[in-house]
């Protein structure tokens, strides 16, 4: 996973360092589309993925800011057997979690696996991909270089909810848009007691709106906004057939106020499920 | 193949679920940048594939409008020996016409062959991933869920052509068009009997024009109106160096009415193929 | 590596054209987005390539503005043990000199190796996709053509540099320019005497301004323009979290004079390498 885009080379060298070191990796892509520099974005994705992904898999993440600067380049191994490899900066951290934590954490700093000459640009390709290798390899991972604490590696939260009023109300935030416009949160599907027909009051700066919780998309007339469990396992806001981040005004980072309403459900039998 | 896009993290989850069950799998990308909900231009492409996909491929299709509403998932066997699992609107039923039909139909019902919990939108990471990679790994199909009569599957017919006036006339759709403005027809490009050189009439709504059949792009001057034979075995209209669509203002699903004239073929030498 | 873009199935049934044929292989896409029938640009990204793919690697380049026309397709052996095929168009050629140079050279006109029937306009997947598979899966090269005099193969230079005034001033051109604007040099890092802090002048067109050679684009003051060397080993010039070819009106083709100035390179101490 990383941020090079779809476009150029970067993907493709990093893909060949990687078979030349362990010709019998399968690499998978998870992502390349990360908006650029975005370590937190890229950390939700990559703990996501885990979910999905090999046991035994070796993950290469790669959204670096700091290249060429003194950030730290660290490989993990992680309780569940797993091996991640990337820059210090928070973006390997609630992947590892999920993973069972960290058991051991070395500093990437044993030149004799690295592709050289080091650039200063493009350590995906020169310092991450070959410790990825080599550890898919068999390599013990203390041959990469040096141990370091797992207590001193830089770690980000993902942005969580805040709880408001007992379990009733929740704040969450805007964590990605999609192509359709549908508005991530960062609260997981269970963070509220939710049944399909629930209904929530929405709080978005000064608007307030009132959504039902229903199954997917399509189970709501064109045009209404809704709260979905979206493919993360988090609700996400969405307007079936429309753009709710266009409708409202939705950004990344906005903070969003949700509300159980004391009513009772809607009887399943009133869905209108038809795509 | 799917409509999921090129960015975000959907055919990676799904790639990570297939290896995960069948780790020996080679997951090759059809094509993911299918217009969304197109069913019909994603079964021709899936038919089109099916030319150059190993003989005992599994096929994992997903263009999914209908997802968590009451459509059918299935996974079917087919003549040739290959295997394709996707939902049941149409999708897959051209390209296993094209692979000698299907002897053996399953619903995708046997919850023990799918990722727990399945979510709502993403029966193709959840539902027809593991289907596809279980089959990859030898799982029979029968042990997928219940038999269902091949006579039930929904079908889609990929648009054909309309004859006239005996072998002369034919009357096709435009069924795509790419980023060139060049429109791919519903005709084979067996479907008239052209030879290169051979001179057509083409009306488009109320306009006719005189086109020229040519080997490809380049076989014509700058500028001219072509008809050639495409990367589907398909007739395409072409402008060289230019933009049919724009030129012509052409659609999607626009009738072409392509007649043959009487004329000699010009001869050979006379075609620039310059490119 | 070819300029078949992003989207569609070529890159799709190239692939299963080769695993067809050879089901062991393992396909690395380099780079599909070049920029169309860009020969040149191409050459320099697969020459760059081989720096990072397996010793013997089958290199599949398909950048073929002649396809249809009367353009050779070749397929050769360098005297590193790698092979490449593609059209006889120049675009293998730097890779091939990158890779020891070229020992042995066969048209690809043996048509048991080619998928039947053979398109006008898709050779990457009737002619060159076949034939690096059966090179990967142990077909002898000279079993797919007549073999051809390796100097009566089409060669495109890649853009060079000139030198003036010994070795102070070279006159290099712009050979891409990335999504950020940097503007990749056609001049390698190496070809002047540089130390990270020196000073150059840079004159393009009638525009001379003054820039500092640094390890990396975050190792100057936002807004900076600055020359670094970037991931190809080239020289690029780049402003710091900002758009170098916007800023100074840049194209592909650009000449760059840069001469190095004589004053004594700043001491280390006073880079910012704070990204």
């Amino acid at each position: 996973m990383s941020d090079f885009g779809l476009t150029g080379d970067f993907v493709g060298t990093c893909k060949g360092v990687i078979l030349s070191i362990a010709p019998q990796a399968t690499v998978v892509d998870i992502d390349h589309s990360i908006p650029e520099f975005e370590v937190v974005r890229g950390a939700e994705v990559l703990q996501h993925a885990t979910r999905y992904m090999p046991k035994d898999a070796v993950y290469l993440a790669v959204i670096d800011p700091g290249v060429g600067t003194g950030r730290r380049a660290i490989a993990v191994a992680t309780r569940s057997g797993a091996y991640m490899t990337g820059p210090d900066n928070g973006l390997l951290i609630p992947a590892a979690a999920a993973l069972g934590g960290i058991s051991e954490a070395v500093l990437l700093n044993n030149q004799r696996y690295h592709i050289q000459p080091v650039s200063n640009t493009f350590h995906g390709r020169d310092i991450f991909a070959p410790a990825a290798a080599y550890l898919a390899a068999g390599t013990e991972l203390a041959q990469l270089g040096e141990e370091v604490a797992v207590d001193s590696l830089v770690r980000v939260g993902l942005p969580g909810i805040q709880k408001e009023s007992g379990d009733k109300v929740i704040v969450a935030e805007i964590i990605d848009i999609d192509r359709y416009g549908n508005a991530r949160l960062s609260a997981m599907q269970d963070e509220l007691a939710l049944q399909y027909g629930t209904r929530l009051r929405v709080r978005i700066g000064e608007d307030e709106m009132d959504v039902r919780y229903v199954p997917t998309f399509g189970s709501s007339k064109a045009g209404d906004l809704v709260l979905v469990p979206d493919s993360h396992r988090r609700l996400s806001l969405a307007i079936n057939k429309g753009n709710a981040a266009h409708a409202l005004l939705l950004n990344v980072n906005t903070k969003v106020r949700l509300e159980l309403l004391e009513e009772e459900p809607e009887p399943d039998a009133e869905l209108d499920t038809t795509p």
